[in-house]
């Protein structure tokens, strides 16, 4: 059984649009948010030093449905899981609510790299120690 | 044969992150900014009124893939087609290239809608003064 | 003697740059969310529906000083007051903190108005329901 | 005699706020991206590298005053010019106008520091290869 992580966003007015609803890109911040709250939730950061470096978690791969507007002021209900655990990339999948209602999901694909200063970023496989606090959301 | 619509996006400073890239976030910027140069190319707007009102195109889908980072004052091309023209929906396609090489490929679907102050956008069939000037890039 | 509201706001991953900073223009999001949580938290809105329509506050003049880098995932402390409290128009002053040390002081003027579709706002006087609860913080 | 840099920008659905205006917080944004612009048109870059490393330009101020909104598509032109040129800082001044009419006023101070990783920006004195290439616009 996995386990789910959940957290709340509230809709800015900067994030808002003229057609009165928050802005159908500011889904994919709200999903890192909330993949970054569930890494510090368990002990990790998306940009974390070890020994060698500096290891962080570029996206390959994102997505989301919309299907319902959000507007200023509303606090929606955000859940996170892991769809995929491989070796070297995480997928998560997300669930947004307002008002128990579901009005969006997503998916989001990271890759674990090893980053150093002007050369594009290398894939790893993901540390055991991060690995291991990320399993339990796979389930 | 479809027509495609390209644009040319520089990658601004306030759109990297930490990581030295531009944030994956604002390719769905980006794409939706290349769909409007798109619509105003054949003279359409994505708000626009007629006798009855205002029409608009809310989002109900959007995806990207990345391929390669892109980094502060890169110019990438933007390519725009549409993969799927439906009676009250568009789907286009995107694709960005650096320098000739692929760094990334998106899709945004928008659905054709009444729009009404405090109600739900209304989805309604495409005009056919609307769908008469994407119809070219539908192929 | 005027009360100061105060909030925290933590450094979002898509708010830094390639600079590996939290970007300027960020800390006036940073200032008008804080606003709008003093404001909620006197049971106001930035954006109010009363019987002749919609009252909201365009801003008019905003500034910010910067003293120290803040980075991802650091949790600032936002404090907000009122400088000054006019006809219709309220100066807000907001200071930064990280860890107890300053890193930004910054001011935000907006001004109550009337808004009606497609047209300017109408600047009017803070109806005094509005002004009894902003009183406090101006001191 | 100051020569004024002048470029444009057009408004994006994604700045617009529920207001149906350009939200204040991307008149910071407009201004950062006309400096650059204005750094690429006399062959310099706000992220430069020489022989030591690295020069950027933290910005240590930055206000902006609104005298009219700007609305979706709407395209401003703006003005760019240097109110101060010090040893190591500039005080760039910038006018937003639209249809000929000023919308907006602003300043951005920015001051040339040495980059390093891990380490605060170090303020220092602007190279004379790029103050020679500024000092037109300081007038």
């Amino acid at each position: 059984m996995a386990t789910t992580f959940t957290t709340q966003r509230r809709v800015e007015f900067c994030e808002t649009d003229a057609a009165g609803i928050a802005h159908f890109s500011a889904f994919f911040q709200y999903m890192e948010q909330a993949e970054h709250a569930m890494l510090r939730h368990v002990g990790l950061s998306v940009v974390q030093d070890d020994d060698e470096g500096t290891i962080s978690w570029p996206r390959v791969a994102a997505k989301c449905e919309y299907s319902g507007p959000c507007r200023f002021e509303d606090v929606l209900d955000v859940s996170v899981s892991i769809a995929e655990l491989q070796l070297s990339s995480v997928t998560y999948a997300f669930t947004f609510t307002l008002d128990g209602a579901e009005v969006a999901v997503g998916q989001m694909t990271a890759v674990c790299c090893r980053i150093e200063h002007d050369r594009p970023p290398l894939p790893i496989e993901i540390p055991s120690s991060m690995r291991d606090r990320l399993l339990p959301f796979a389930g």
